[in-house]
């Protein structure tokens, strides 16, 4: 770290012990390629050794030059990606398998821990209801420091919810609705506070979109998030451009995390290049930032240190790893995270859903009709190709989209139960699997429609006022 | 840019040309290393070639690999500096010359214009008063755009002034006041608003240094500041730390600003490395920002395009010809400035003065005593080793310090004019010279404590309170 040469080895982090390795490795070369005074080659040398062992030490691993230590794999960077893995970052989600992303594989590359039954059991003792049908079918599937955040519940510790979104245009799809819906519920079971970070100034660095157009999309998309039910006494939702410039708070924790992470860092994380503007490659610290308390005095009464609980798909985690990395760091809590997989598209499960093509999934303003006619036209079959041989095999639901979509929407675990073993075996047909997802989505997305229509501007406006919350601190 | 790659050619910075050409130059080598297919790897070369051709037009200069073009020289890069070139950017200034800084080369390399004798004249008219004898001496040497400024204000236009301050350290020196004190004298001639930036952000980022310790140096240093005199209602003080939380403006001009800002050219302009923390990259955005009217839209009333004139010292000056760069990009006028040369520290102007040395120069909080003892004491002397030679050949004002703090204070020319003849003659001795020194400091120093005593916290607070001042838009 160029501000602090002399700072004890020890309280550096695996990442920044990888970087103080590499950047001596380099002077060391520098100094054989000078022909420098041998003295100083072998001060130079020592120094590296050294280096290595604080490494070995920290890590338990030994130093490989290009490959930082595990706990920040390279995940956007196709020199560490192995052949077959899956590429999963804030950007970008594919794979190869028709089935989706292997999120085993995918948690032990992460460092993240299994959703196991052990956990979703503690859960269910701790709110004294069934969990979520999302744990339960394993739609939330990893987590970091879930116990640590039902430690502090069962102590009656307080902790708040943080979760987000980058309004990149006004159409929302239902995956998108899927954090969202599992964060209400949270917020319900555990009655606290919630936080909802709406990214327009990421936006508007990405896109070719301007500030306006990026705040409006914001605005727009808190309508749809509002729909889903949150309660405005619990719910603080915030878009970057406007929240920065009303809370002395936030900006003192972005540049506190921006002081603690270096441009190796995000180029190891995020992929960031020399080429990438200022803006991204400071952006990470933003998003990183509502995960500590203090970026909310009106709500948390200006007090530090109240514990984070991360509900977000798994793609959005690498920003999460930086937080936590640098947590410690400034005397913060790391943020504890609760991953979802991602919601198929209707053609198949290699893919993340776009909202950029409207016939890859179910959009939150579609009509009954072309609800319908998207998923009989697009939604992609597990069944057989003739009646015959699909009454003979039957059909596979690990690649059927429509039965996937039901494993999110349809919270009747007996009758999805039912539907499952009927068209495995061949005694339901596509069509007929086809029908109920058509009549599980309509009403669902028509009674969203139609919560949404009561949301004015005036109620956008109370969830969007820096203010205290129903809780207190 | 990685984030509009159709972007038109003619749309881009000579600077953004210079990379589009390199990322092209790498592309075509990638290709041919990787044995591409010869159509491909024609089309690449095809394309480098007209991205030269574009550059040449716009530049006027052929492209060299690793010279970017000149308006944005690399100034703090040893490999580009030529060997007897003095080193100046924000963090460092170093000549070998006890003159000091060679200026009229500085002017060369970084392309700004010297303020000449036309300029003053023309200055004298339009204020119809003498101008500040920081101008009639050239201590304000060096300047952008000030014609423009000037027609602005002859077409009863309006502009506004913007200077700032690093706080490092509660104890600023003499030097310091320059800026201010000349920001002073311009506000009041031509009657306009200004802010000034306390960049407290800079220094947490810079320094091993608290958030909170920060602050609170921005806080003593805006009281020394005013102590200069500014007008409450016509001045605006704001801390970054603070006022990036209360206004929308700001930070949406920052955003803009890090959009049309690469990694490589910061790393171009400021010497930045892959080590260094993503605040420090970004951070240039936020000294650009301020100058652009809509960052202060209660001072405005949200106008943009309110042209901003900028005095500083010549150090300052690569923030904001990266600004300059990108201010026609997102529609903002260039922002104007005027470069001070550096003061000297007391030891001799080979460098800036340090306010970590006590004795590298007059503080402000100095005693009577003290500033006559570290001016007997430490001031460099032009003078010769004996009475008898100084007698016969004379003294050196061009390497004589007591003699350049009286340039900057001594504010009768007749008097100034008459010490010089007198010390080069050899009619004055050292020892004198440095007694009218001590006459001009004591007072000056003394009446600068008595009218900080009374900058109360209450009248900190009014300067710093983002408001309306005393002009209508």
């Amino acid at each position: 770290m160029a501000d602090s040469p002399n700072c004890d080895l020890k309280s550096l982090s695996p990442l920044q012990l990888f970087e103080r390795v590499t950047e001596q490795g380099e002077k060391v070369r520098a100094l054989k390629a000078g022909k420098a005074p041998k003295d100083e080659i072998d001060a130079a040398v020592r120094m590296l050794l050294s280096l290595k062992l604080s490494y070995k030490t920290t890590t338990g691993q030994d130093y490989q030059a290009g490959l930082p230590p595990k706990d920040l794999v390279l995940i956007n960077n196709g020199t560490t990606k192995e052949e077959d893995e899956d590429l999963v970052d804030p950007w970008n989600v594919q794979t190869s398998n028709a089935k989706g992303v292997d999120y085993d594989k995918l948690i032990v590359r992460f460092g993240s821990s299994k959703i196991d039954t052990d956990l979703i059991n503690r859960i269910e003792r701790a709110i004294g209801q069934k969990p979520h049908h999302f744990l339960r079918r394993g739609i939330f599937f990893s987590h970091r420091d879930m116990d640590q955040v039902l430690d502090a519940y069962e102590n009656k510790k307080p902790f708040y919810l943080y979760t987000g979104r980058g309004p990149s245009s006004q159409a929302m799809h239902v995956g998108h609705l899927i954090p969202f819906l599992f964060t209400k519920w949270l917020q319900e079971v555990f009655d606290v506070p919630l936080v909802i970070q709406l990214t327009d100034d990421e936006k508007y660095l990405w896109k070719d979109m301007t500030i306006e157009k990026a705040y409006e999309y914001a605005r727009e998309n808190a309508k749809d998030i509002i729909a889903c039910g949150f309660d405005v006494n619990k719910t603080f939702i915030f878009s970057d451009l406007d929240y920065l410039g009303t809370s002395a708070g936030f900006y003192k924790n972005i540049v506190k995390v921006q002081k603690h992470v270096t441009f190796n860092q995000v180029k190891g994380i995020f992929g960031f290049t020399d080429s990438d503007c200022i803006g991204k490659i400071s952006f990470p610290a933003i998003q990183a930032a509502p995960s500590f308390s203090s970026s909310f005095p009106q709500i948390f009464n200006g007090k530090e240190n109240i514990q984070c609980l991360i509900p977000c798909a798994i793609d959005q985690d690498p920003y999460f790893r930086m937080t936590r990395d640098v947590a410690p760091r400034i005397g913060q809590p790391k943020p504890a995270l609760l991953h979802s997989v991602f919601f198929p598209a209707l053609q198949g499960a290699q893919t993340k859903m776009s909202a950029s093509d409207p016939n890859s999934s179910i959009f939150l303003t579609d009509t009954p009709k072309q609800i319908k006619t998207k998923i009989n036209k697009h939604a992609f079959s597990g069944g057989r190709d003739t009646i015959e041989e699909h009454r003979k095999y039957g059909g596979n639901c690990d690649v059927d989209v429509s039965f996937m979509y039901l494993t999110f929407f349809l919270e009747d675990d007996d009758r999805l139960e039912q539907l499952k073993q009927a068209y495995t075996s061949g005694e339901l047909l596509t069509g007929e699997l086809k029908k109920v997802l058509i009549e599980t989505m309509q009403p669902l997305v028509a009674a969203h429609q139609e919560r949404r229509k009561q949301v004015t501007d005036e109620i956008v406006k109370q969830f969007m006022t820096p203010r205290k919350l129903a809780f207190e601190f």
